[in-house]
């Protein structure tokens, strides 16, 4: 064969292996829509994808046999590493090869069709440069930042406290569980410490989607469920920061074996740096963004507008993995900045195209994950089950999590206004689904034993999850109804007070300074700076500004001196109705800021990040809609009707 | 460097680099849009691509010095040939390493830079791959269905006799230069008669980009612009097959030299049968779409319906290249059929998002193209600029172009009733922009000395041509006004009995039973089919079409019975508007059926595949509005109103 048709065959080899995906998506997409259509609701999009994808990995591996590829050329050379690039001399002609990866001769050809599942195995890093980004994105552009702002304390009390208290608390059980297998002859390899902290790591990152379906049978109130998915969303920058952190000082050689303070405290000042640097690099691109929408007149051409709204978002990432920071963090935090401010800016078509695109792309990259995780547990060649381990995982995980959720939730139900109840503690403790992050960063490189059982065990337990979230929705539809987490005392004195000072300055701050700097929307400059700054001031402040002020201050403006913070980022929230148009949710719609879809046929459902809720019914008894009660039916031009 | 710390480094790099673009794009947007502002029109989106990408160029080439990276480790072996993959066996262990291309050593050292500049270049392989199919799929989604369809005969005629013809006269000129060029001793390496043909065939694909950006200026007749719009298409598609045919079957060896007669007779089997077997998949996947949004109800949830519309038309890519047909061509027609048929079926939103997304798509796969044919021209190491040769093909793609045009304008002027009229063969002379596709099959592989000086030729040829449109266009404003292609003598017979049987065979066939079968709309197939089919045709036929029947028959049956094709294929138009919406342009706007933008305060715009034209007034006297002269202001409801 000569080498073009070598190159070629291989081209298409490639073609049709990502033709399976495709038609994976597919035949979960036409799935979806069939039990959409028939109302089931007990299984989400991302467990079909899986259930598809596990099908074609066991076709994979015991139905097709094709024969083994011979052409690879042996070279034996005397070097005692690998490098990522070799010079091949061919006689006088130089040939660039770069490494692919180790071939397990001896264990890789027990496998059966060895050859055909590594092909249709991706490059670990697709998942973290191609398909993580728009997931992250997405939701950190979409998350209800009125709600989101408001609960910042305990969100971040999670995500960082919590999500290390779990890393911790998981590594030592199975630390202990790893001195066993040991002890008891069963561990076929090295497995070290901080193997261990980096497995508490990546199985502390949950997955946003759950909240949304367990929300979707529990009637909470918005701001908790805002608390549950801020906090999903957080904890996975935490997670990678963190994994990423102990790896990169992760003692070497005999050092591995005992505890190194000075390592922690280096991998400590790695998490600090690496998630500053990441969040001010999103922020920045973000206010960048806004800045240039602002002050140009882009808005006149959309399609200019979404492209550069798509690449600057994009920029983000390379800029922050260019540097050495995490890209999927800066795309996190540049999301939630690009939907705070430049959302406001963006031309009525741009929003709605900016919308749907990232939400497209969210769907696509997650259940193309989904289904490549299903798959992967029959095609993956290096598997190591250890049933000991694997208990000692569900174990570890199970305490990690709850010494997450309940010492923390005590912490801050003593300073919280609107407590945390009991009930909505335990659905926390279930909610986490461990999804598309786990799974990257444990695929991301599994190259020894250690690295191996993990991502075995990982795999069981993100099938389990999502098992367990189905069962956990299922069982709440025909029999948690007098378990569901009502609100009655635990919403009651609510959101009227519930803000904390370090929100009420950065609330001030934001809407002083910071939105009608990078906005149209706030108070103008002119108003809120100090006299001197006047020149400055007129010179940012659009006209647009001007306009709004009167309106603002009679709205915005009071609703801070009385200290109603329920109302505060009264813009639009970006959710989408089912037709997957933008719902303004203004201020109008009252506390609850849930987007409605009047228009819809089937039912009404909330749009979420690609997931949909049911909406309950304008029943009056409802305890969603009716609570805080609204006032009755007041004009809508009135101000007054805010203050409940 | 441990191997981790080198695979971080290169990720950083190649961070880096795509930045590099990102940036370069971002820059291009901006200025695209100040130039819009300020109605500077000299100067199109992709003319600025390309010179930002050659600043970049330089700047890489000039003003950046990096260290030489000397990590590589070269290995001597004994290979007479390079594999694509070799395991490389080290101590005990195996790392499969892939082939990236060969190092020119000798000469690449030379160049400053070299490995700077080595990784700012993409495998020609991603534009094949990744840009080159949103942009086709755009052309084909968005062409002009009534107009291309009436104009087929023609069309085809110019896009298969036309560019073989060229391929084949240009392919003859440059055999003769380079035969000459030899004789003086001018030439450094082998040049067979193939490449010439092969270079014939990738300087024969011109870009639909130009056609827009002359028709801005020249006000031609509908009719005729869809000819030149759809030649333009057509003729990439054509090209990539041509070109892959002479390669697949150039002769090996001694043979080169000599002219082979059964090797040509291959090479036209191999593009009849890649050519046909490409249009049959992308067919197949546009029907399929097609009847897998009519008989579901997939509309209900405009995210699924978008998801299932864009992996089908990627599939169809992945399905093409898979089976060993070429993909781009079976895109192309995927689109064409997914715009005839699929779209009629999709929700308003699925509509309009789809079209947004494959607009955004082509925008930024395009302007990235262009801003890396810019920056090639610094960056590539490997560049061979031989001044009689660059002489010559230009002499050549002149010809060849010219032999395309007149004698086909001709041939086909006896058949057709709408004349071509010699000034707009004049047009089609000049627009013959070469742009992504010469440009994208003339990277592919640069291995080769004639290769390598082909491929420094077209970059001279693209800029050159970018460059003529540019100026043409300009000149057009200033001084062309008594040249511009009037419509008198030319269009006066125009349309009306335009259509010949073949495509009156095919309307037919096509709106009885395809479109019925397909869509929705159409009279029902219970009435087009005979009695026989009934039951199946029941089964085929939805409500909507049964609801729909009664107009039909009043308006498009008459049509085809007084054979005023004009009004034809009266399905919506998918070109947008300014804002990117989508304009419905039914059989309402008449012969006109250009969308004209009436919210845009800047310019009245007609936005298609990402590029506007300025419409001409509404002044009764302007050639293309008024005439055919419309009815004085009919009833909107009058079925008589169409027969003019």
């Amino acid at each position: 064969m000569s080498k073009e048709t070598k190159a070629e065959e291989s081209h298409r080899q490639d073609s049709a292996n990502l033709l399976i995906f495709i038609i994976l998506l597919t035949l979960t997409i036409l799935t979806i829509w069939l039990f959409k259509h028939r109302r089931f609701r007990f299984l989400h999009e991302t467990g079909l994808a899986m259930i598809y994808g596990l099908f074609v990995g066991i076709i994979l591996r015991f139905g097709v046999h094709l024969p083994q590829d011979l052409n690879d050329i042996t070279l034996t050379c005397a070097m005692n590493s690998s490098p990522t690039t070799i010079l091949v001399n061919v006689s006088g002609r130089f040939y660039e090869y770069s490494l692919k990866g180790e071939v397990r001769d001896s264990k890789g050809h027990d496998v059966p069709n060895a050859e055909m599942l590594r092909k249709v195995t991706f490059d670990p890093e697709v998942f973290f440069n191609i398909l993580l980004p728009p997931i992250i994105f997405h939701a950190g552009y979409s998350l209800k930042r009125r709600h989101f702002f408001r609960n910042l304390g305990s969100i971040l009390s999670y995500a960082f406290v919590g999500t290390v208290t779990s890393c911790f608390v998981t590594g030592l059980v199975m630390y202990g569980c790893v001195v066993f297998l040991k002890v008891i002859g069963q561990l076929g390899g090295d497995f070290f410490f901080t193997d261990c902290l980096f497995f508490g790591a990546i199985v502390s990152a949950t997955d946003p989607v759950t909240v949304l379906a367990i929300f979707n049978e529990l009637k909470v109130d918005v701001d908790l469920y805002a608390l549950l998915f801020g906090e999903s969303v957080l904890n996975d920058a935490v997670a990678i920061v963190l994994s990423s952190s102990i790896v990169a000082y992760q003692p070497e050689g005999d050092n591995r074996h005992t505890f190194d303070g000075s390592a922690l405290l280096k991998s400590l000042g790695v998490f600090l740096g690496v998630f500053s640097g990441s969040f001010a690099m999103g922020a920045a691109t973000g206010v960048m963004t806004a800045l240039v929408t602002k002050f140009t007149k882009l808005r006149d051409f959309p399609l200019l507008e979404t492209a550069l709204f798509f690449l600057m978002s994009w920029s983000t990432f390379l800029l922050a993995e260019a540097c050495g920071f995490t890209g999927v963090v800066a795309v996190l935090f540049c999301g939630i900045t690009q939907a705070h401010y430049t959302y406001n800016n963006l031309s009525a078509e741009s929003k709605s195209r900016s919308k749907q695109l990232f939400e497209l792309l969210d769907f696509l990259a997650e259940n193309f994950i989904f289904s490549y995780m299903g798959l992967t547990l029959f095609s993956f060649q290096h598997h190591v089950f250890n049933p000991l381990f694997i208990i000692g995982a569900f174990l570890a995980i199970f305490l990690g999590r709850a010494a997450n959720i309940y010492p923390l939730s005590f912490l801050l139900n003593l300073g919280r206004k609107n407590k945390i109840a009991s009930n909505f503690q335990h659905v926390m403790m279930f909610s986490g689904l461990r999804g598309a992050m786990t799974f990257a960063l444990s695929i991301r490189d599994t190259a020894t034993y250690a690295r191996q059982m993990m991502f075995s065990t990982t795999l069981l337990i993100v099938f389990f999850t999502v098992w367990q979230i189905m069962s956990f929705s299922l069982v709440g539809v025909d029999t948690d109804q007098d378990n569901s987490v009502t609100p009655d005392g635990m919403t009651q004195k609510s959101t009227k007070h519930e803000s904390a000072w370090p929100f009420r300055l950065w609330y001030t701050f934001d809407h002083n300074y910071l939105k009608p700097f990078l906005t149209h929307s706030g108070p103008p400059l002119t108003s809120t700076l100090p006299a001197c700054c006047g020149p400055i001031a007129r010179c940012l402040t659009s006209s647009q500004a001007y306009e709004n002020a009167g309106q603002l201050h009679d709205e915005d403006t009071e609703l801070i001196l009385n200290d109603d913070s329920s109302l505060m980022y009264s813009d639009m929230t970006v959710s989408t109705d089912a037709h997957g148009m933008p719902t303004p949710s203004t201020s109008q719609a009252g506390l609850c800021s849930l987007a409605r879809t009047s228009d819809d046929p089937l039912d009404r459902e909330l749009v979420f990040g690609g997931t949909r809720l049911v909406l309950p019914t304008d029943d009056p008894s409802d305890p969603l809609t009716s609570f805080p009660p609204p006032p009755p039916s007041p004009p809508l031009s009135d101000p007054l009707r805010h203050r409940v």
